[in-house]
């Protein structure tokens, strides 16, 4: 993928990133570094969970798209993180398929500066189309890359 | 630690988690892991960005709190969570000490169905008191535990 530059940035402009599954295995050695609770590490434990079954830690499906996707297309031009909205709206589950997508929601553009404040709406969805985990991240960006 | 029992859930409860630090070496390795951008995993190129030096990955020092201090003691009421605000106010820079602190800032109970929705407040302070990084996080907890 190549890198995109900051002068494509385009207000609901649309990046998909197709779909990712996690394993069982991926879903517990993520959390076991992260988020060793016993819905996301113990099979047996989540069975008798809410949830019925193993799910993904909450961030694990971003972090796949974020380092796979994300930073391969807009890592030049990122010049830091600024704030970040997450809603786990529904469990993700081994070996579902999540489709991912990120889209620019706004520019605001320091021109003296060279700056931009862009704000991203990430969606994770199923194969039926619902939604999984919303993100709203606002990232400032470079003008000059 | 001893985990914390519902019923010792309280609105302002504060927990103190002390501080933690991180070496360069340990940002540019969770950064590989999680957020590969240069200011995080080059030395020199970070030297050049506006940090004008390593800084930790957005989630880096809420994992270590999380993970070390967080978990051991709430994970027996977790049920699962249902969403995270998050703002990078101030770069984390390699062995700076950050203090962190969680409250308890809200609790809606659903005595019915024996959880509760709990919202915790994190901050991560730097030595002169200063806001590096808040966090807002609603978790469902189970009022049983």
């Amino acid at each position: 993928m190549k890198p995109v530059s900051f002068k494509d940035f385009e207000i609901n402009k649309v990046f998909d990133f197709g779909y990712v599954t996690v394993s069982e295995q991926e879903i517990i050695d993520f959390a076991m570094f992260f988020d060793p609770l016993d819905f996301h590490i113990d099979k047996e434990a989540a069975q008798k969970s809410i949830f019925g079954g193993l799910v993904a830690s909450g961030p694990h499906i971003f972090k796949i798209f974020h380092l796979t996707k994300w930073i391969p297309l807009f890592k030049n031009t990122v010049m830091g993180g600024l704030e970040v909205k997450w809603s786990f709206l529904k469990p993700i589950y081994a070996d579902m398929k999540v489709f991912g997508k990120a889209v620019i929601t706004d520019i605001k553009t320091n021109p003296e500066r060279r700056h931009a404040a862009v704000k991203w709406h990430f969606d994770f969805t199923n194969e039926a189309g619902e939604f999984l985990q919303t993100i709203d991240m606002t990232v400032l960006h470079s003008m000059m890359k």
